[in-house]
């Protein structure tokens, strides 16, 4: 059956690509703070950087804050990025950057909101509430799921790297050194939970560490990983750490890079030979 | 200074009521599933409940499911409180359960979203990105925010109720029974941070033991209280374990109880005696 993953699989051979390009209209990237302009600005984005985008990620923050007006502005951009699809005649997914999580009654709507209305192919999503915050999301056979699993921002490490020991600890020998970081346990469930190839994790670049304990924990799964560049994460480091053997299994997310860049599409492309070229470098 | 917390303790001494009205318009509990019925259905709720409501909570899912219309309907529920508010001459706070959580630059957008596109007095967020990720919300100086600490799903044991250590270990001393829950955790923190009377804590009335030891750690903030009735928690044994000890502290979230209630007003006002008669009795 086709799942996300596979549709992914297919994009990622199509355009050689392990680029991720992220739409993140900041207000104040922006030449006026409207829903009109975070339009023009992702068009612009989308046309340049398709030929070399193994999928967009589109953070929903920056279409909500104008509303309603937002609102529509997110279903033209995916409509564009459909546009390109038929194009290219390669399905570019739509990875909708929300960071839900509720309990279940509520996530049926969210998951109604973003695969059904929304039309995008995946969706970023909080693990704090457990297991069946996600499966009205896993309902949707085709669609995929990335869980937060260890994130690119300094407070990351105020819950992420806690220890964690089992929910109910072994009588007499539960040593902290015999437990694991919290990251690495939401790891584990997810790789546990992906029995229907649907489920991804967001890993970010700014700790090669945590890519390669993650890599190790679930050795196949699809990470979404931020933090290369502005945030400070090194490219090179970043695949070295996470890729999988068939070295792919890395969507590395580029926002900023993109969308301040004088030539968006140069920079794409640059950006795309540039995985590439290290993805070489490390099979040799 | 007012806070958002010193707001809803005047509305709570106003109409001495520990009742939040929740409106969870969801699909399957309207004549059909349109913005238009989001709206009619609220507005009933809020018509009729409004003198006995300590607050407001909105789930934003079901508005978002609906697109830019029910993003429309959202901002036209939250007048109609507003309006409410007007008529009773006393400010009935507006809680937004959306459940956010992303990195600082992000944040910044969900926060201007909820506070000033939306006008929302607080919100719901989950705390798995850490501290940076709430203190965006925390610059509204007038406005609160809610952490996820202990959820009212059964999911919430996934992560919820692992046990923690300190983010490095001690040497030689950091035995698993020296540790806490992650939720714990979670509201220590909460506890810490509270520096500027704008942090609560969400807190499950599924699991009354859990509401006793966050009150132990978190002895003066307030807790929004989801789980009573439909998902099985015990009103009294909640606010047992729960209320702070001048006898707030707790807002009791009840979303069906009312919407489906053949008179709402007087399914709203009987939740409030029902509230308050035990305050009464616990004091006595």
């Amino acid at each position: 059956m086709e799942t996300f993953f596979s549709f992914l699989e297919k994009r990622v051979d199509d355009c050689s690509s392990l680029l991720c390009v992220g739409l993140d209209p900041h207000p104040s990237d922006l030449p006026e703070p409207t829903a009109a302009a975070v339009l023009a600005a992702c068009l612009k984005i989308i046309k340049a950087s398709a030929s070399y985008a193994a999928a967009f990620k589109i953070n929903a923050a920056f279409f909500e804050v104008h509303g309603a007006e937002g609102w529509i502005v997110l279903k033209e951009v995916i409509a564009a990025i459909q546009h390109q699809s038929d194009r290219l005649g390669s399905m570019i997914p739509v990875i909708l950057d929300a960071k839900r999580g509720d309990i279940a009654s509520t996530a049926e709507a969210y998951a109604q909101s973003a695969f059904k209305s929304l039309g995008a192919h995946a969706i970023t999503l909080s693990p704090y509430l457990g297991r069946d915050s996600i499966d009205p999301f896993l309902a949707y056979k085709e669609k995929g799921v990335f869980l937060l699993c260890k994130t690119s921002n300094p407070g990351a490490s105020d819950l992420q790297d806690l220890h964690v020991g089992p929910a109910t600890a072994p009588a007499g020998n539960g040593r902290v050194d015999e437990t694991e970081y919290l990251y690495e346990h939401v790891a584990r469930l997810a790789n546990q939970w992906n029995t229907a190839n649907n489920i991804g994790l967001v890993v970010g670049a700014t700790q090669p560490g945590a890519l390669m304990r993650v890599r190790s924990i679930a050795p196949d799964l699809w990470f979404l990983v931020p933090g290369v560049g502005t945030q400070g994460g090194d490219l090179e480091t970043a695949l070295r750490a996470g890729l999988r053997k068939d070295d792919k299994g890395m969507l590395i997310n580029v926002s900023r890079g993109i969308a301040r860049a004088a030539d968006p599409g140069k920079a794409s492309a640059q950006m795309r030979d540039e995985i590439l070229n290290i993805q070489y470098q490390l099979k040799h």
